[in-house]
């Protein structure tokens, strides 16, 4: 197994979990069954499959996320590939294959998503062992999962006999409607496609530059220009230029070397709150009650009370969800339209269905916690070491209340630390920096006041961030 | 109708209200529907029927807020009664009549409880008129609302002809269960027990002195000590040796002089959100959405997003109430269970059923908006001209940041003024006292730092309030 590269996909948005994922901290990065992220989950799987440091894809804007969820779990991201832009499955699995075929020709590349569960690892294993078989021979593998229901929202496979192991591809077939999924279902050989592949890279190279050959010559320039920034690598910008399509439609269902192996590992894509709830455990009366709930008469039901109290009465097969800013009510049986909201969120030109208001930065975070007209207030968090940019703000002033840890406060020419319990003020027009020399975490009030307070009202000059 | 002194109790939790109703600043405080409060709307009511000032009992705590929300409607509140505990109705209005006797010894009492609606005030005033003749001839007047459903929360009066004005009371009868219930509702004669009187006061002193000895005279001594602080009236001590118990059984179904009119002025007690959502405007699905609710396939439901978004989806028939620190969902036919909630809070020792986060004080407020170890950060609000108590706290060292305004600040011996963007440092131990001395309201950002955070870390020295 040690020609399998793990190519983990770390893209996608989530937004069919709102109001806990959003753009910009999405599904992927959470914790919402067990101790681990989906993505430190993939990449634990990963690691137990094969020795070789996977290969990660995700867009620049998680970068930071990325790299601190597997520093979390003790995994290499030095081959962690940025895209400037989302371009679906077929260009970012290219990416990763031209960088593999670099190191070594014979790589067997393991695509899988960063958002999906499996239970069953060792029959996961087991049947990525037999699709490298394939692989080897030139086959391009994909898993094609027993289905458990007639699901609408799934592509299903075809093939010969579901009984069998490792063979060719029947046919691909288009998310059905009720009546076809049931038929499906019925039939016995109609497998949902789970989206993970098992590929010899210069295999898929060699059928993407067959069907798509503009995708295949402009992630090919795009890896051969890329750049090394800090841990990451930024392909070229030809990138860009990559017609946008997923490897089912740009290369599966189009070449002659489609196999499948047929699978039963407890595959689930979390595709909405309801499976959250349905991979929960779940007490007598059939809730998953997280944080702080009171619950009289309530029934098969999820609430997740991330912040603050929730109490319901007389529910039953709902979805509630809370946190600091959005609320979510749904019916179980609705979820899916959970990205109404989202899409009403985005038509709206808000921000809750972008940012927390935790938001994560490469130094540490900060959280919004009351605003006000020409003021508002941040709580800062700073990690032992870290630093963030030399910057100025042109409309505020800003006052500093260290309430934890030490800070090291460079404004203008002075250099300063304050401790527990001291406070600073940034006048307006005055470059600074903010330090944690120390070993603890550093936490501030920071009281910011002025006629504009938007985020963008900053000038960097220097950030070892590179941002 | 000169006569006709109103009677407004303010007492009461509201409990079926919660998370916006709390005991320190319940139901009847609130603009839950329109522009005034509960209690605003009851004192404006009673100032079109009478023109003397009223006569208000409320508990202890709520001084200032019944003070202030007298204010802001122009009404005089410089009779407002404090009892130091709830004894219950009838004591309350026995403390109104004893003060009412010694201004006028004919006075007549208009009862009210300060959290019910009357949608149709002309037929109010009318049927107020026609009590107030029974009254003055002896009677104790009490309302009998024609029942629109077989109610089984109220208790019912039977009359000999429900088509007949002012008449004698044929029967209390206590809550019914819904056979009965529906029985009443056929019979016709049967009227809901509304909790408004109309009574001399001195006769209700008589029946009560006939009736419930103790209360007569426990409350006679209470009135006779009252002792005024500022614009309140404090009974003295024998108050809390008053027997507990509401008119209706203290009084009303012993006396021989018990007297109806049966009305039809639309009134409702608003017991529960049902209520409320039934007092609402409706948009065509059939739900009132206040604050900033994104609304999917939702129907019937009453959704107030106080703070935050909420989004819901595929929600029927349902109640959603957001506050800062708890949010409820229930079931409309399931409303009357708040309490449960309420219960199960207390019996937790919790205070999301006592306080909001924005705690009212004479001054101004305060709302704590983060908190952590061994820190917590509140923003202040100071009205123009208000002080706070000259104070000191062992235990914590508060920053100060002016966000809005001018505060004036007392350290020790010195004294100064800051302007918006300006702060100071109150270090643990030093006695301070902070004022708005200007025409503006005052906004400050506090943050505090220390071992132990309660408020009651407080010493205070000098109180303009006299707390």
């Amino acid at each position: 197994m040690d020609r399998i590269v793990p190519v983990i996909l770390a893209g996608g948005t989530g937004s069919r979990l709102w109001p806990v994922s959003r753009s910009y901290y999405p599904k992927q990065f959470h914790k919402l069954l067990g101790p681990h992220s989906f993505l430190q989950a993939t990449l634990l799987r990963a690691a137990q499959v094969s020795p070789v440091a996977p290969i990660l894809v995700c867009n620049e804007e998680h970068r930071f996320l990325v790299a601190e969820q597997c520093r979390a779990v003790d995994v290499a991201w030095d081959q962690l590939i940025l895209e400037p832009e989302g371009r679906n499955s077929a260009p970012a699995i290219a990416l990763a294959a031209w960088h593999a075929v670099a190191e070594n020709p014979d790589a067997v590349l393991l695509v899988m998503p960063s958002d999906h569960l499996i239970s069953d690892e060792a029959a996961f294993t087991e049947a990525v062992r037999e699709a490298a078989e394939g692989a080897c021979e030139g086959g391009l593998v994909t898993f094609g999962v027993t289905p458990e229901c007639a699901e609408t929202g799934y592509g299903y496979i075809q093939v010969a006999d579901p009984d069998k192991g490792l063979q060719a591809v029947a046919q691909f077939v288009e998310k059905p409607n009720e009546e076809l999924a049931e038929k499906y279902l019925a039939a016995g050989n109609y497998m949902w496609n789970s989206g993970m592949f098992v590929l010899g890279a210069q295999t898929y190279l060699d059928e993407l530059a067959l069907h798509n050959e503009a995708m295949a010559r402009t992630t090919r320039e795009a890896m051969a220009n890329a750049s090394r920034d800090m841990d990451f690598l930024r392909p070229g910008k030809s990138f860009l230029d990559s017609p946008a399509d997923s490897i089912d439609y740009a290369v599966m269902e189009r070449t002659r070397r489609a196999q499948v192996v047929p699978v039963n590992f407890g595959w689930n894509d979390i595709g909405s709150w309801a499976a959250i709830w349905d991979q929960s455990s779940r007490d007598e009366q059939g809730n998953h009650l997280l944080g702080d709930v009171v619950a009289v008469d309530t029934s098969n039901s999820y609430i997740n009370a991330g912040h603050r109290l929730i109490g319901t009465i007389g529910v039953d097969n709902m979805v509630v969800v809370e946190t600091t800013d959005a609320v979510l009510v749904a019916d179980q049986s609705r979820v899916q339209d959970v990205k109404e909201i989202v899409r009403q969120l985005a038509v709206g030109e808000r921000s809750e269905h972008l940012y927390h208001s935790e938001v994560f930065r490469p130094w540490g975070s900060y959280e919004g916690i009351a605003e006000g007209n020409r003021y508002q207030v941040k709580c800062i968090k700073v990690n032992p070491g870290a630093s963030l940019s030399l910057q100025l703000h042109h409309h505020r002033s800003e006052h500093w209340i260290v309430v934890k840890g030490a800070a090291r406060v460079t404004r203008e020419d002075e250099v300063f630390t304050l401790g527990e319990n001291e406070s600073t003020y940034i006048p307006r027009g005055s470059k600074h920096r903010l330090e944690n020399p120390g070993r603890l975490p550093l936490e501030l009030i920071e009281v910011q006041v002025g006629p504009y307070l938007g985020e963008d009202d900053i000038e960097r000059f220097e950030d070892v961030y590179g941002r």
